[in-house]
């Protein structure tokens, strides 16, 4: 089990779903900066449950606990680390799965990878509450970024089959929407959207999405080739968030159908400065900032938890048997996720700056 | 700069495209393996220049030198240094681009990083010749994993707007189709992508594709969550190739698309083992296997390299300036990149069992 | 700043002397193992202040509160997070040493590394406090290490001129003292050291020591040449301990004055098994063990923290100044620091082993 | 087998007394340095073998061939490769080994940590020959360290029962005694060690020494607490360096003996500077560089291989058998060890400051 990524920037993340308490540390921060609070707190509002009738009915009040790392508010090098307290925790929900494992959830392969003792309550330790301490890691860092000029921003670009506005990659700055509860460009594409959720809802079933980032002011030069380039940095730490199967930088997979004239980024001078006229690399060339923003869209897969009946099987038995799921979820975990992409993104980034 | 990578097996790989060698340290391999080299050559030999008119004209043996780690064949624990020399550089053919730097290539990114002192030539360290100590790596870890039961696949799947035949995603065993010399399971469709290649190189163009893999033999249980998962190992590395943009495991990006009930795998028993009936996860829940093969897909961008004139800058001037890009250039690499993933899957699934 | 180690088993330690609390994160635990409370209360007394004469009158109940990692006291694989308050906190002895460096502490080295920012309230996160959690950290991994049947044990080995018995460095086995509330082999070196240490408090000034510690049952061949060795991994996180200023393996310093057919350890065959008559290696050649047990001492600078008047500076005037330092300190903490070291030597040796 | 290290810098090495070569890749030098190629083997040869009588018999160029990382002798970013071809190897020399270990080489302890595998010729991995590449990228970092100012002086503490002078711990220069053929301080010493090294050689032994090592013009502040100070990365790798045995910072073992108001280090103005009048802490409170030289000590045990008869085993048949060593042997293999500890001190220190 390994819980923790960094090479400067460095973040811990520990809890299961139904422990005591799930939490973060950070280790590496500079000193001397003093913490908006307020800030953190709406940051990780956005990702909180029960935010809106599009999220699961589990309502927490997330606060994080900074036990160590500030003195009077302000950081002091040492190392930051956050409690958030799970209260309201129903663990007889999942009686029934401690055998039969979710379809699709980690369920099976945890039970596997750890003899049986894996804690299945809520998830356990794979559970998307884990993103909490994650996004408070991410606007932490957010207020060091900000400082440089860093801006990370992210919307829903999919869900369904319903596409909002993509960013104009050839822009430098895009939309902000984060002060949206459902953070869309197009809110005509939102409505469709929030139509599609309601329908898998009420069909006792789940959508899945995608989300699109970008970074923006981030300087060129950053990052190294081969295995520590921005791709490889930003991919790693983004496959730890629950349900994500996928990830492109710049136009990613569609470049595969494109040619190169039609693909590449011709350079130009804007303002003294060389930029590129488009941006289909995503602001990365072997793994290295080229001065335009990095842009990358990551998959989500729909919560497997739904509340039709499922073909599962007995561990103990061996033998195939039907599993209903029980307990509160989401039909979509997209929106609330927006956050949390913005979050990773954040403290990967920082490490990259640091 | 960092190309090193790995846990347990520990890859670190050195080289520029025209320096005297090039080359990779591979560390922790088990002792007491005899090494089958006639397998290494004909594994770096699908990836060798000059194999079929679909490549680039540059021959080159490209025979590793083993300098250490091994005894009479067998290794010894020690790291294992293999060296491959660079022969048939010609430089000059590079000498436009120190100041103009190739639209999508690593050249400008690669300035500012290293202020101007990176290796330009035949991309320097960036350069796709880099793949061929990658190869190598692959190849030996391949053999560990042979006794373990594990085997790694792929074929293009993709080359402009023809696709190949898909690996069936609940199946257990894939197409092996590493013999031939254009990799593709549908003779037919290869046949159009060789097509689609000719008419872009006679457009002085280059196209893109996308390449997927399997693993399979590989027990359920392995990997970590969060940020050492399988997804956030392979993806990390895998970043580590060339051009590539993207990748997705299992159905991906589609899955975006389904509903819960569409994409989750029910589980099933059979023959005794619980196995999934679907693998839409690619094999992995959790950053864990689940007991599936593990299957993913990779974007790669039309190489960057193509003989139309394009638009750049002068570094030196900050002015925009035409660019031709001379010496030789494969308008398509996929098929060359195909043992590429392998190798690199290879490696970090042998660090993964580790 | 870095306070995270470790490969397989990972340590990440946070807090500060009067922070909300300080703690640890230990990741990669096995699954499956009920954790004895009262075994790590047991050993965590052993380093709490208060214990005795001899030591800080602060008085801390130290009960770590787990918050994670555990389902019914059962480790479940997530990180185990276990969380001590702090409670008896007086900031104001520290007000006069934020402008005026107390000597041989890291208030000076601090202020410089962060900018001013750093937490000098009792040491902040270089107090001899954050060895609280390194205990709790040693005290679980050693309940992983009993099932192994390796053992550690430490003593005072000395304190100022006295010495304690050494342990026979021939010897497969060795006492133990930690039941002691001052943990020397021979009772009779242990009242001449706290002898030495009430002069010391009586005198307002501290004494130094050294611990020597053991590690029994473990086999031959683990560790890895070069930097993972089993010398350059325990060294590396001994000197995490603070006060600490050596290390030696075997017979270390003295060797130097030895030739080779005096310090080499010959081999012969025990009950079947391949051992050496002597263990000046302290079971470790080439950085792995050799099936003897390691053997290492540990050198403790006396407590910086003396009542005697000493010479400072102003850091914001620059300009030299006296100072008296006030609080709670230890004469001696050499007796407190046996369980932090066997602590350490536990998680370093579960990590090599796992 | 982990024969990497290092953050920023990183350090692998790789190559067996009798394999084709050995090496090292430099991963993360910063671009733009022009090599002085002449330094480096003139550094290098200070490690050489046959330079005196004092030293083994075995003569080689040692001729580093840089295959990678430089375009006309400039650094570029890429990784620095560097071969040493292994030349005058006579493998038969340890035929008798292979099945009867040397006493306190990692013959033993190798055997079983590889199944038998390893490589014995000349001790493998483990030789002291391997300190050739180490001796290289120290070389190659102390140019880049100069030009911040930064020195790194060693020198033979003691031999036997003889010493040499101590460097003054309050002082900020050291002698540099780096042109000698044999580095110590004091010409009367070095003769006395020079005969107790022709004693032992006439008497078919070894001696062992200890090597006083100081970093100069590190300004306050560098390294990280706990894991990561500048005491544990010192130290983790300086005991990659064959038949290293101990290691203390500042005045180390000898601290343990004395009060607090002895070795505390009063603070002090010199030239508008904070420094301390004593440097007993060896420049280091924390983990963190405050100011002053980082002075440590290394031990040497007495070169394991002697011309004695020992008591040996049987690997085989697990009996006690009787082994004399044959091949070329140094007595002594302090001085040529100097060198080597600067080098290792050098890439440590370039790491910590990057």
């Amino acid at each position: 089990m390994s819980s923790m990524t960094g090479n400067k920037i460095k973040i811990s993340v520990f809890g299961q779903s139904h422990s005591e308490a799930i939490g973060v540390v950070i280790d590496g921060l500079p000193a001397g900066k003093k913490l908006d609070m307020g800030k953190i707190s709406a940051f990780m509002e956005r990702r909180a449950p029960g935010r809106s009738i599009y999220s699961t009915a589990r309502k927490e009040p997330d606060a994080p606990e900074i036990v160590s790392g500030l003195v009077n508010g302000v950081t002091c090098g040492a190392p930051l680390c956050a409690l958030i307290r799970n209260r309201n925790t129903r663990s007889s929900d999942y009686d029934n799965i401690i055998d039969t494992p979710r379809p699709s959830h980690a369920d099976y392969s945890g039970f596997v990878r750890y003899g049986g003792f894996n804690d299945v309550a809520g998830g356990g330790h794979f559970s998307g509450r884990l993103t909490a301490p994650l996004c408070f890691a991410g606007a932490v860092c957010m207020q060091f970024l900000e400082d440089m000029g860093v801006k990370i921003t992210a919307h829903i670009l999919n869900i369904a089959s319903v596409y909002d506005e993509s960013y104009d990659l050839s822009a430098e700055e895009f939309p902000d929407v984060s002060a949206k509860a459902f953070p869309v460009i197009s809110e005509k594409a939102g409505e469709k959207m929030r139509t599609e959720i309601d329908r898998a809802r009420m069909d006792c079933d789940s959508v899945g999405g995608i989300i699109q980032c970008a970074v923006t002011g981030i300087k060129a030069g950053v990052g190294d080739p081969m295995f520590d380039g921005v791709e490889n940095l930003i991919a790693r730490n983004i496959f730890a968030v629950p349900a994500v199967k996928g990830i492109e930088f710049g136009n990613g997979f569609a470049a595969a159908q494109l040619r190169g004239s039609e693909n590449n980024d011709p350079f130009c001078v804007k303002n003294g400065e060389i930029k590129t006229v488009t941006n289909n690399s995503g602001g990365i060339n072997g793994g290295i900032t080229n001065g335009m923003p990095v842009v990358f869209s990551t998959a989500f897969k729909p919560t497997p938890s739904i509340y039709k009946e499922q073909s599962s099987v007995s561990l103990r038995e061996k033998t195939e048997k039907k599993l209903k799921i029980e307990g509160r979820h989401d039909p979509c975990i997209v929106a609330r996720a927006v956050p949390v992409i913005e979050a990773v993104t954040a403290f990967t980034v920082l490490d990259l700056l640091s």
